[in-house]
């Protein structure tokens, strides 16, 4: 058994049997022992920023980690910035990066590169493997590594000779060390801070983010009075009829201030105190209030829905919550598409414990309000801000949840930059329809023009915001890729079209001209 | 006048007026500047790999850096793999990269990552400038620090507020410091060993591969009987008709052993000592002969061309050179199209003065041959092995050379990393005919797959290298972008396809099903 071999049944045998991959050269050993290895799935993408943004979507659902591999440091530049998105969701993810063969390395070769220096901004754990006889342990450590909570991405890099030569065999799967549990003296101090009558927000974040943590917070809410809220974006969040409902912090600097304004306590889940995505000249950029004092409930590593419950019951909550959804689907929408329009149509014919990966942006806003009050679902945003991540994620859920609906929802401008997921959706006939919202533009970024002091843009400065010359034709893109492809221009025609997808399985993608 | 305009102001003073980007919300007061400007072009791209490998296509014709424009970390960690190659080529680049503003770091905002950390392995030079005061300054560094030769990635960061802040207004350009010229005794030692009866082979690199640097080596040659040489991928080469013909190392470490057999002396002009692209288990990775003695004639820094002139004075060489290409060209085929039909075709129809991206892979064999005697041209390669680089490379070169014909010859496998490419040729009405060879496989993977001794691939193996399922539609794809789009079949479809392309200006793209 090579090292590759030997990796690769380590893998499987510490719970990752999911792979997704661009390979070249430098991994065809690992590629040769998929088939010597019984139980890991390989799926092919034909970029590797699809490659990492299905492992965050598929490690976000499977509260495991994928595994990717990867060709080299260029390999692996080009899954960077979904890993950043991965990241800030502190995603569980090992990254196996082929590399030269160890004593090749010292010949700077044109796909050498400095692999670390690559791999380290967006690594929690990184390790080179420089002996076939170590990387199955070094592969249970990642494995490992990558599962310490909250999660976060673990790198091992596997040079070409290391996976070729003779190994020991595979490693046992080593214990994971889940989130640590808070302790009671925590719990009892914010327990005691929820009695002072101050106006409080509990901001949550991570896997508390589920029912069960919604729940005890809701009860928390319902005796306390206070505001149960989340960030602007949300690795994961369970929403829907039957689920306690969340405020959510709005985008804009000066509206998360309007909205958190004479809050006078704020307690985290796992969660850091608010800024502001961007900075903008005269605004601020630290969006706690004045005077407002910060206490932590949970650190990021530690068990957030454990201590909503144990504080529920320290608080004394009642055992029903407050602020449930109710279900209340909106009537079909007729005439101009828009985002409320279609966001009343997806909101109608949302199926129960569907999966929404939601990169929509400006469009986003109509699919958000209805929503709320639809069937119970999963919601995936954009957690690092580098667009292209919606469409690799709902590929990367759809094979973490084959039986579940996945609908992505996606602005034009950030689905071009991955929209290879499309073939990897049709090859693999995933159950994805994909809605991209068509306006021609990075709409966000007229707003953002304004909002940076650039007054009185000029003609260049706004044709770089602009998509219409040429119009991208979705349907031919879709197709082209061999998904079932269409196109709406009213809300009556997406209604139709949006109810199909929800009935058929498999791939479709719906361009929303808006 | 604000940091962001007098950096603009500055680089187009520094003889930088072209920038390609991809921005957000941290670069906006740059692109507000745009207009505020004269002479910048600002070429819009859909995602940051078309920006990077546009900028380096642009370097190596114009011999002069653009300027990118990219979003934060993550922005520029799209653009890496490009990068990684306009490294391998030395390419003249500047590299302008938007931050968060200087103050809002330290909130770690969703969109903040290590950039020094992403950006330093592929730049030659890397400053972040804190201050409006200093940036239009830092710029004419950059600028500097990108055409210091043989040419390098400068990158500069520019955080938001050093952009929307006051400053003092452009900074003058900078004294560029050309290539160092060869000392003569350098070349009197060289021209001793010319003499001495080995068998010789001068490898050139950069620069000198164009048409003097190749006169003057093959006046050499007809000296000596010296052997002229280039890598196996070159950034830039001058070929057709008229001009000296230069043997390419082959790309499989056996075959170069081969070829260097008997070698008893290497002449390096630019270049390294040749290593295999690959390690392969058994097979060697440094591949200048036992026995055969490395001597340098020119360091990259240093001026090939007029160390090659000096050396033909030296040598006595006649003013004629040998193995000077005559104009032959191929009939045009019939029936099978492949990649020798294909390569008939291309070499028959090539434009005098075309520029060639060339991301064949396994399909470029026939067009390598038959356009060695074609008219005269301009060849660029994939340099750093990062695939995804020749369709925006051809887009770069396309606007570096406005009245040059680019015809982009592309394997089906990497012209998915950058397919967005296309978009920008059509909004830019360049004229770039690409060839996209549909083989529907990662075809030389297939071959590496033997050749790394994985034996007896499975079926799960064989999957990741078939692009089979579902097959890509290019024509489809290419329309869905703007691009006039057609599909040949046979090698008369794409003899007139091919042809009416070389007529007609602007962007078109064949599908030669191969």
């Amino acid at each position: 058994m090579n090292g590759a071999e030997s990796l690769v049944r380590t893998l499987v045998d510490s719970g990752v049997d999911v792979c997704f991959t661009n390979p070249g050269t430098s991994e065809m050993h690992f590629v040769a022992a998929l088939d010597k290895v019984e139980g890991m799935r390989a799926i092919l993408a034909l970029f590797e920023g699809v490659v990492t943004g299905a492992a965050d979507g598929y490690g976000r659902m499977a509260e495991k980690p994928a595994a990717t591999l990867l060709h080299l440091g260029p390999g692996l530049a080009n899954g960077l910035a979904n890993l950043h998105n991965a990241r800030r969701a502190d995603t569980p993810l090992v990254n196996i990066v082929g590399d030269h063969a160890t004593y090749h390395a010292q010949y700077d070769a044109p796909l050498a590169s400095d692999l670390k220096g690559f791999a380290s901004p967006v690594s929690g754990w990184y390790h080179s493997s420089p002996s076939p006889k170590t990387a199955a342990a070094d592969g249970a450590r990642a494995v490992q590594a990558a599962m310490s909570a909250p999660g976060q991405i673990a790198t091992l890099v596997l040079p070409a000779d290391t996976a070729w030569l003779e190994a020991e065999g595979p490693s046992p799967a080593l214990d994971i060390v889940g989130p640590a549990a808070v302790e009671g003296a925590a719990v009892d101090r914010i327990a005691a801070l929820l009695k002072n009558g101050k106006k409080t927000a509990i901001l949550i974040r991570g896997a508390a983010l589920k029912e069960d943590g919604l729940l005890a917070a809701g009860r928390i809410a319902s005796k306390t009075g206070a505001r149960i809220m989340c960030d602007t974006f949300t690795a994961r969040i369970q929403r829907g009829a039957g689920r306690v409902m969340v405020d959510r912090l709005p985008y804009f600097s000066e509206q998360i201030e309007e909205d958190l304004a004479g809050t006078e306590q704020l307690i985290l889940v796992g969660a850091k105190p608010p800024v502001s995505f961007f900075a903008y000249p005269g605004k601020a950029s630290w969006m706690t209030p004045e005077g407002c004092e910060i206490n932590v409930l949970a650190h990021p590593h530690e068990d957030g829905t454990g201590a909503l419950e144990a504080l529920a019951e320290a608080v004394g909550a009642p055992a029903e919550p407050i602020n449930v959804a109710k279900l209340e689907l909106p009537d079909l929408p007729t005439g101009k598409l828009d985002s409320f329009t279609a966001g009343q149509v997806v909101a109608h014919y949302l199926p129960e414990g569907a999966i929404v990966s939601d990169e929509a942006a400006t469009s986003g806003i109509g699919p958000a309000i209805y929503t709320a009050t639809a069937v119970p679902h999963d919601h995936l945003s954009l957690t690092g801000g580098a667009i292209g991540q919606g469409l690799p994620v709902a590929t990367g859920a759809a094979v973490a949840c084959p039986d579940r609906k996945v609908v992505c929802l996606h602005g034009d401008g950030g689905a071009m930059y991955t929209l290879q997921s499309l073939w990897t959706q049709a090859r693999e006939k995933l159950d994805v329809t994909t809605v991209i919202f068509a306006n021609r533009s990075y709409a966000i970024l007229n707003v953002e023009l304004m909002r940076v002091g650039a007054e009185n843009p000029g003609p260049k400065a706004l044709s770089m915001l602009d998509l219409h010359n040429p119009e991208l034709d979705w349907v031919q893109l879709g197709q082209g890729m061999g998904v079932n492809s269409m196109r709406a221009e009213t809300a009556e025609e997406f209604a139709e079209q949006f109810a199909a997808c929800m009935r058929e399985k498999g791939p479709h993608l719906i361009e929303a001209v808006i």
